[in-house]
């Protein structure tokens, strides 16, 4: 069916085709990312805009003896094509047997797991260096792309690469694009250069130490192959800046390039009407907003995730920057925009949030800087490990000075998010659930550390963070009808405190705590429960995620994989003689 | 004394004085600052070096209406000197009533407490945009020095800078130094810049968008009165880029720049024949680096902190590398190198490793890249706030994939270092200890995972991390006095993992485990004991630090003010009938 590809089961088979061969072997792949990726769902722009540099890449140098380095390695699709893996391509029922990112455990051709952007840069400039103590001399290639560029950690990569002395090649692919469309300084001079194919006097490449080469046409295998001949073996650091297409050959997807970024499997295209927690945050800064010049919404390049859609991001005006990907800019800023005054909603992604660790702790915790920060994605989904979410209850409850806020319902995440912006006294960490529940509100603004007793029972306690508390009711119910017992359900409505009165009255009429978090446990808030009852006669039981990467386990059978089922719980309970 | 020093108490009283008094002002604060600092210690050549530009500053501007933020703000002692805190700096006896470092807690001139670099641009962009949401109109000034420019934050807010539109006005402070002599790109552009009197057609600063101007002699306060005067209301982004002399003034201090950067108080000066880790460090690493190739030393712009004294680091020739301040590439760049083939010993403070938080889970933990990290500095310190080391022990144990070792002695630490560079298998966090204790070590690199059981008793057991094994043993002597049963101590020579067949072990002839560690207890190792035996009828008692930021602490006192003596222990296990 397609002449040149079905010939290709390494890059080896490819380096056997004429040079002629390539433009057609990029049209059928193309085609057949086109035709599988709709379907599967995946990152469909920017796969289609490096399908001839990949094939560039493999067929100029020596894979995996030359070793590439993708970043953000969600372009890596055909690479993983000409590397062994190209049914999942070619036919969708495979499509999930491979990850959707570079990921050595699949195959030698892949340096590392790399899903978040912007340390690919440093990731290979530790190959090259270590090449060049152990006296080898193979090719050290980073591909940067689609954003990465803005993220603190690729420009000291950048800089640091000056430094090496001998072979690096960076492989830049400028889309113009990142997720959404990008933002900062350095874009206007990327374009500058575009305009002036390369020539311009200003380059920022070259300001931070690097040769540079620009290709006009980075859609264009041959001007490719004879650009990274051109630089194979050289025996210093250059960039190749190559100009692409996002989306390219896709009409629809070069046209929407932010929607087409990342697209949703075809069935579940029709399955949008559910209520979610991005349109409920959308609705309330709508018109939080209208009704206030100073409150101001932060994201760091990755929009999507969290729901700030192209419109409505149009439509917040001023009150809407989105710093690039750039997350300890996007923290250390929206701690200056609270200090001056103003009421920044910092939305991001608990996967990313990680790039801000130091700043939570000294900006926001340390300052006491009275920013928002709501975080998605917080806790079991069904995602790669390198964007697992579950590590944030580590990072943010454990910060002295930071206030984390869970709520289980729809109307105390209302209730919580229009007192964390209205206060100014300190920050406020607000993490997410994933599915709307209903319910009255439990949270007091006159006493946010307080927790909410949903249930008063005796003999055990079901202590849940955020929307555990479904698992709570349905533990409780189920051990009510084995045991007769009605327990007692608390939602910790305040995971960085304690409502210390409540645990010390609790402990009177109680024998156990059954703590319920979405999230490992290690540093986590079951942990907290523990230590504070360590001295006492309550017995206090765990339940959440052990200490593990996970890759794509679906959302609900996390719950039977870490033993966290009501009937888990239940039969540990018995099993215990309580 | 000080003709016009002596009449300042505030900018209002600088602002009264006629121009040319500013060279003779300059004069007294540099001989107060340098007569002040050889005694108490401190920053002594970043903050000779901006004398003019802190009076220049405040001459030109109305602060603290107009709003400037330090970075690095340990650069601010010419600023506190002008802002009411002079007594200070003409006074070793006063020295100590204020921080290091700008502290809002002190005066309403300082807006931050800052004390890690790179942070302030992305502060003051936030200054700028909530001041523009609020239809305000000072000035917004970041002063950024002192090898700041190389961390990705930084460079991430530049990039933002661009985008606000409004007045921004960056102070670069090149000093032509980092901590140490700065590496990177980017010096070579700013050195090309110097050399053209800001002339060159390659601007870094330019090339991420925004206006510049050069002041050739920064140490001449009319040309930066000049200067400032004329960005002063600009209605766009500015840098202005200043070449100031590390050490203005002290021949000493420009001549050693690197020594001078930071000196020990004049008390402590002959006190240096202790035995260090640091010195141990450099002792174990020097064999090792002569007899394998493929060892090398990663630090990120800091090496003094850690003992990279820099004849050593010359004699490491390039198995030292020193990535500039860019912890984010440090880690990165260590993972990378160990992926490669070689073995790289990253050697960080504990509060700057919070810079690398997601490399150690992405890059580190996910990949498992056999890398070594040495934190130094973690636990309690007499140090400033900004400067804490005590959230390590959250950061790295609750992270997959890596193995956290905590040596209580010398011997220990050797081992397990030897163990941790020539292992292949995963990254290793070495926590340092802050005090040499000599002791058979237990470590048994055939089981990384293994506690080791120092002492056996019954009834209580003391679980130590690290030198808090000492406090063990007074408490374990004070109880056996007091009741005269022996008591069991354990070291947890392994942080991230338990000895589970020795806890298990343990209940049998045990009620009660004391945890001791040197770090905030909230997501640290005792908690994570008081979960495990959660369910049973062990009793666990953590002793740690509470969940605070605390300001230059004398270390022992923190065992004090945590309730964390012998004394307090064994009163705590006595009120409890153990």
């Amino acid at each position: 069916m397609a002449k040149y590809l079905d010939t290709i089961e390494s890059p080896a088979d490819l380096r056997r085709l004429p040079q002629e061969a390539l433009s057609e072997l990029c049209d059928e792949i193309r085609a057949a990312l086109i035709n599988t990726i709709t379907v599967t769902g995946g990152h469909l722009g920017p796969n289609l805009g490096i399908v001839e540099a990949s094939v560039a890449l493999h067929y100029v140098f020596d894979t995996p003896h030359d070793k590439v380095v993708f970043d953000v390695s969600h372009q890596c699709y055909t690479h993983k094509i000409l590397t062994g893996r190209k049914r999942a391509y070619l036919d969708p029922s495979h499509y999930g047997e491979f990850t959707g990112f570079t990921n050595p455990g699949e195959s030698d051709y892949d340096e590392f797991r790399a899903g978040h952007t912007s340390q690919g840069v440093s990731l290979a400039v530790g190959l090259a260096k270590a090449r060049d103590l152990l006296g080898q001399s193979h090719n050290v290639i980073a591909v940067l792309g689609d954003g990465a560029l803005s993220g603190g950690e690729a420009l000291e990569g950048i800089d640091n690469a000056a430094t090496l002395g001998s072979n690096f090649i960076l492989l830049f692919n400028d889309n113009d694009m990142s997720i959404a469309p990008n933002s900062g300084g350095i874009y206007a001079n990327l374009a500058e250069l575009r305009r002036t194919k390369g020539q311009a006097p200003q380059n920022l490449f070259r300001t931070f130490g690097l040769d540079y080469l620009y290709v006009e046409n980075g859609n264009d295998v041959h001007a490719l192959v004879d650009a990274l001949s051109a630089v194979r073996d050289i025996d210093h650091p250059i960039v190749v800046h190559m100009h692409t297409r996002k989306g390219k050959g896709c009409e629809w997807a070069e046209q929407h390039p932010e929607q087409a970024h990342s697209v949703p499997p075809a069935t579940q295209k029709d399955a949008s009407n559910k209520e979610t927690y991005q349109a409920i945050t959308r609705d309330f800064l709508a018109k939080k907003i209208s009704e206030d010049p100073s409150v101001v919404i932060v994201n760091a390049g990755a929009p999507s995730g969290v729901g700030l859609l192209p419109e409505f991001r149009a439509a917040c005006g001023t009150q809407f920057v989105d710093t690039g990907i750039t997350e300890q800019h996007a923290a250390a800023f929206s701690a200056g925009l609270a200090r001056g005054g103003a009421k920044p909603v910092f939305m991001v992604m608990a996967t990313f949030l990680q790039r801000s660790f130091d700043q939570l702790v000294q900006e926001l915790g340390l300052n006491m800087c009275p920013a928002t920060v709501l975080v998605f994605g917080a806790g079991f989904y069904d995602i790669d490990a390198t964007h697992a979410g579950t590590l944030d209850i580590v990072m943010t409850s454990n910060i002295p000075g930071i206030t984390c806020l869970a709520p289980a319902t729809k109307q105390e995440y209302l209730a919580m998010l229009e007192w964390s912006i209205d206060q100014d006294e300190r920050p406020v960490v607000i993490r997410v659930p994933e599915r709307v529940l209903e319910g009255a509100s439990g949270f007091d603004a006159a006493r946010p550390t307080g927790w909410h007793v949903v249930q008063r029972g005796t003999d055990t306690v079901f202590l849940s963070i955020g929307s555990t508390v479904n698992l709570a009711h349905h533990a409780a119910d189920l051990l009510q009808q084995q045991t007769g017992l009605k327990a007692t359900i608390v939602e910790a409505l305040n995971y960085s405190s304690f409502d210390e009165k409540l645990l010390d009255e609790l402990v009177k009429d109680h024998d156990v705590v059954v703590t319920l978090e979405a999230g490992i446990l290690c540093g986590g808030f079951g942990e907290k429960v523990a230590r504070y009852y360590g001295k006492t006669r309550m017995r206090v039981m765990c339940y959440g995620g052990k200490k593990e990467f996970l890759d794509r386990v679906p959302t609900d059978e996390f719950f039977a994989i870490y033993h966290f089922t009501p009937q888990d719980i239940v039969a540990d309970l018995q099993s215990m003689g309580f």
